[in-house]
This record gives structure tokens, sequence and C-alpha cells, in this order.
């Protein structure tokens, strides 16, 4: 067995996930509860039935590459050459870990907390890692200047999410702007940016979230509809951004997998260009995240503010008996609700649980309830 | 960049392919020409319209895994938890290549001439490979013997196909017995085996060719449903084999690509149940070969023996100015033929280049006319 990968730990999310009983209230999901729209699958099916299901060229097909540079919309990424269409966002996080650095010298720096994947790619391909943590103190919010100085002499790329899981918070335009301003004003090699932005559509009620390549070149964004369109099981996503990167990391998918699904494809790309049809639904998540953010404060519980994804941390830490990993297994076993601890997430996110909130009111509501009956025992 | 990654040669089988025109004879083509069954699709589509998308669990739909299980029918094989479904075999190779090998001790020895990407993956890896080349007098005959003889001391991994690409040889069960039998008496650490059995209901007309696995438990195989059943956009393979290596492969799945698509499995699913709605074109494709074997002949070009897969190889040596590189050049620049060169699948087949057999017969009989003409210019 490969000893890099025998030496990467099990998922503690995995773990209590498989805990989880049919009666469970679960609020660990990192999945959509809503149903996806049947129709891109007909027209998909459609284009089966007159073409057959043939390959698409190895970074997908072009006229899905021009839908996907056209919504992100973005400086640099101007056209199908700045595309790679991958299984899902996770292989487009892998494409660009494994393509981009030199595991002999290249160190990769993780805005933390985070979702757990991006060290672990890292340390399946021998990359050093850093881990810069936003503060708890302000809630983490997102902080240009903390995460400029915890950058590292070796740090080739920066990996950060907006919207965040877990924390729910978003890159503020002004905020991302003053990064990309000192990236750039910095001296050495220039460190590459990895954007997870699979939570790009699920921020505030009004559009999307802003995106670094808007200010920062160099930024390889990494994307899906996964979340957005409750298509978890279509594994499409993305990596896009410069395009001799593009081009190594397109080597790469080639390798690993020829191609994304010509039939997953098809519907991304009749979603893409009619998204009249099936608008992301930005209002749904808004008002579900107030509805939880209300809940918790009703209950006398601090939470992050709601911001983005479907995601929110809950302060334990004060709470009599608050070890937060001791009381996610408590609450699993004893009020059957489903959370996860925050260290799943980084060492700064010990004192706290992520809370996510995809499920129907009436069961966040019980949910909530019962954290609070056992967070105060 | 990833150093190793750039140190990996652009493929020649790109580079004719890109040069193809709309007019071309193409004889290079990996990829069936007939239409798959839709009614797969219909019920695909009719299971996301009740369920939605979700991700399935991370090795594949359990149901899934137990057709593929039931499938393959080999004793070491026996349920689901020997199966990952991956995207495709091509991920399928990958996996097993990442996950069962210590790139700082094991070598891989692939049997040759073979599939270009089994060396490139090793070499992406890291890892130390070998060519075992089989014997271009005996028209690459499958060779217990010479196989065994070829090991070296630090070969951990033994990839074979059967039916092969290039050359379209099949493995008999008495060749198979006898090389299981050499790889269980060998001293030392065991080898394991990676048998590419992405052809494998493509064999005689009969049935599908007999798989290692059958007489080496240590065996992984990896398939898929693109050749035998035209879905090559399907993106649907799997990995099969002892339990803890598919674990590990697992393990490797979860980080690249989450699970394969939901929509794919479901259509799997349906062939793989009920198989008598859409049965392997095993005849048709015994047609094929033996159409284009029997116009080789009659123009006066030395192939090799139609067993199975869609290749053939045609030997050139003897001809006059017959560097096989250029001739494949110069058939697709004057006579507007495409076929690949041999030396793509390695040294031992440099006097050879490969033809397939899937286009229409009067396409292959053109071709094969022009490249008569060609070879006796």
């Amino acid at each position: 067995m490969n000893p890099r990968l025998a030496a990467i730990p099990g998922s503690l999310i995995r773990e209590l996930n498989a805990l989880k009983r049919p009666t469970s209230l679960d609020l660990g999901l990192g999945e959509p509860t809503l149903r996806p729209d049947p129709r891109p699958f007909d027209i998909a099916r459609d284009w089966i039935a007159r073409h057959g299901c043939p390959y698409s060229p190895n970074p997908g097909f072009q006229d899905l590459r021009a839908a996907i540079a056209t919504t992100l919309a973005v400086p640099g990424i101007s056209g199908p050459s700045d595309v790679c269409v991958t299984n899902g966002s996770q292989e487009a996080l892998y494409l660009a870990i494994k393509s981009l650095l030199d595991p002999a010298r290249d160190e990769v720096a993780i805005v933390s907390p985070a979702y757990p994947l991006y060290a672990k790619l890292a340390q399946l391909e021998g990359l050093a890692t850093r881990f810069i943590s936003l503060d708890p103190a302000t809630d983490f919010a997102p902080d240009a200047d903390r995460v400029l100085a915890g950058l590292g002499p070796q740090t080739r790329l920066l990996v950060l999410a907006s919207p965040a899981n877990p924390t729910g918070r978003v890159w503020p335009a002004q905020q991302l702007e003053r990064l990309a301003r000192g990236l750039l004003e910095r001296p050495g090699q220039p460190v590459l940016a990895l954007s997870d932005e699979v939570y790009r559509d699920l921020a505030g009620p009004e559009g999307p979230a802003p995106s670094l390549a808007t200010w920062y070149e160099p930024t390889y964004v990494a994307g899906s509809l996964s979340k957005s369109h409750a298509l978890t099981g279509l594994r499409l996503g993305w990596l896009a951004g410069p395009r001799e990167g593009i081009a190594a990391a397109t080597k790469v998918h080639q390798f690993l997998t020829t191609a994304a699904s010509t039939f997953s494809q098809r519907v991304a790309h009749a979603i893409l260009t009619d998204p009249s049809t099936f608008p992301p639904p930005r209002a749904h998540y808004a008002h579900q995240r107030e509805s939880l953010a209300r809940m918790l404060s009703e209950a006398g519980l601090a939470a992050l503010p709601p911001e983005g994804a479907f995601y929110t941390l809950v302060r334990l830490s004060g709470a009599p008996g608050s070890d937060p990993v001791a009381l996610a297994r408590e609450l699993l076993a004893s009020e059957d609700v489903v959370t996860i601890p925050g260290i799943a997430f980084g060492d700064e996110a010990a004192d706290w649980i992520r809370l996510s909130c995809v499920a129907e009111e009436r069961v966040l509501q019980e949910a909530v309830t019962r954290i609070a009956r056992s967070v105060r025992r």
C-alpha cells in the first residue's frame, strides 16, 4: 500500500455520519435536500438518443467550457481554453494540487478552518502544508492582512473558499481586493491561488459571491453544480484559470479519467445556457440560514453570522463540560442529532460544532432545542 | 508545475488523431461506432425523477457493485465489498497504481506491447517500470513462461490486458493458469496483478475472455461498459479484487472524485441486471475482425490473428522504406487514412502499425487498399 495514503487518518465526519440512524435529525449534511429540476436530464437524454454516448474532448465539450467561462465572468477566464471540466469540484481541487506544484519545494497554505480534503490531497501528493487560521475572536472573519502575514517563503499555492465550509463566511470584495494587492506586491515567485467556489451561488439572496479571480489573475477556480443545483450525484465540476496551468491540469485529468461523463456535461450545458429555467435557489438558502440563526439565538447559543453556503458554527466553549467531540457523540447517542465537531476543520475551530441548514425548518427547530438541552446539561 | 508530469511526453496517438480531417478514413479509432441502446438511459432518468441526483456511497451503489461482482464471476470477487465503481476503467487503473504500491521500492512490470497509459501512470507516481515484451516472431502470442521470466526482484505489480490493445490477442485459459501457477510458486512477497479487461466482452463470438482472477486471487480487474456497450462517454468502470486493496483504492477514489456519477451508475445497473435487453455485440465485432483480417490478407499484408478487442497489428518490416511512423504520417497526408504506429505501444512493435476494425466494411476495404498501395510505393 502507498505509505502516504496509509498515513492519512480516517475522517471524523464520515465516522459520525456512519453512526446516523434513520430517525436522526441530520444537521451534519453537506448535501442539498431540494430536488433537482428533471428537465435538463430530458435534454441530455435526447442528446444521447441523437448522438450516442461518445467521449467528449479530454477537457470537456467546447460549448460547455464556453458556458462555464461566461458564467464565471472574471477577466482572466475568457473562453474554453481556460476551463477543464471535471468529475465534480473535488477532482478540480486534486488536479490543481497534483499538476501545479513541485512536491520537492512547494508548500500549500490553507486558510483555516477549512474543508479537510485540501490538506489530505496535499499530504497524498507529498506536499508540505501550512494552515493560516482566521480568528475565532472575530467569528472567523475573512481577513486579507492575516492571510498575507501567514504566508511562508515556500508557499506556492494559497487555498481559500468563499462562501466557506464550515463557517459560512463570505469574503467581501474589499477584502479580496486587498488580498490580491498584497499577493501582487509580494516579492519572489508568485503565489498561485486556488479558490474553492463550490458554494459561489449560495451567498446572500442577491447573486454569486465575489471571486478572488476578479482581482488576482493567477487564481484557479474550482466549482460545480453540486450544491447550487442539488446535483451532487452529477459529478460535474470545473477547474478554470490561467491557460498554461489548465493545460497541465488537463494532462492529469486525461490520465486519470479521460474526460467527465458526456451525459453529465450535456445536463450542465442545458442548465448553464438557460439559467432562467433552473436558477440557483438563493432566496431559499438565505431563508434557511436566517431561520437557523434565529433559532440558535433564541436558544441562547452563539453562532456565526449567516452569510453563505449552508453551514454555521456554534460556539460551545464556556458551557460546562464542553468537549465538542464528546458533545457531538453524545448528541447523536442521546438526542439522535447529527452534528460535526469543529475540530474536523482545524484546531482553531475546536470549541465549535458545525450545523447544516439544509433540513426542513421543523427539523432544524427540534434539533436546536435538543442541542440547547444537551449543552446545558 | 509537477516535474514528473512535465517529464511525460505527449502522445503520438493524440498527435496523429489531431491531424485527422473530416474526410479521413479513420482506422486509428479506439471508440465503437455502434449506437448505444437508449433504454437504460430512460430507466436512469426515471430513477432521477423519483430520487433526485444525490451522491452514491463512495465506492458506488451497493446494488451496482453486487451486479458487477456477479458479472465478473470469478472466485475472489464475491460481493459489493470487492468492487469500487470508478469514472471509467482509466480511473480504475490509476487507483490500483496509486493505492497498492510504495514508490520507494515497488516496481511495475508491464506486458508489452501495451496501452501506453500504464507506464505513464506509473511515471506520474514515481514508480519504476519494466516492460516484458511478448515475441513479435510468435505474433505477440500470450506466453506465461516469458512473462514469468521477465519479472524482477522488485516487481510488485504485473499489468496485462486480455483481449489486448494493440494486438487484439486473447490470453487462453491454459496460459493464464500457467501464469497463475508460476506467480504462486514465486518466492518473496507476492506479485499483485492488474488485469485490464476493458475488452473482456469483445472476444470470440462465444463469450467473455477468461480472466487471470479465476486462477490468481491477488488480481485486480479493471473493466467498464465503454467498449462493449458503445458507452465511452458514460465514464463508468470498476476496479474489483481483494477486499483490502479495494478499501485502499476506494480511499483514493473518495479523495479524487467522491464517487462516480449517480446517473451513469443507474444506467450501468440497468444494463448489468438485464443483459438480455442489451447484450455485448460479440458477433458483430467477431465479424468485423474477420473481415479486416481477410482484406489485409487479400492485399498481401501480414497481420495478427483476429482474436479479440477491435484492433490488429500489421507488419511492415521488409517493405521498402518501412519506417512505420513515417508511413503513418504519409498515410494520413497522402492517402487520408488514420493509423497508429506500433511504436506508440512499445519498442517491440516498432515494425507494425495498429488498425482498428470499428468502421464500416466499405471504409475498412478502401483504407486497406490505400494502405497496401502506400506500403508498396
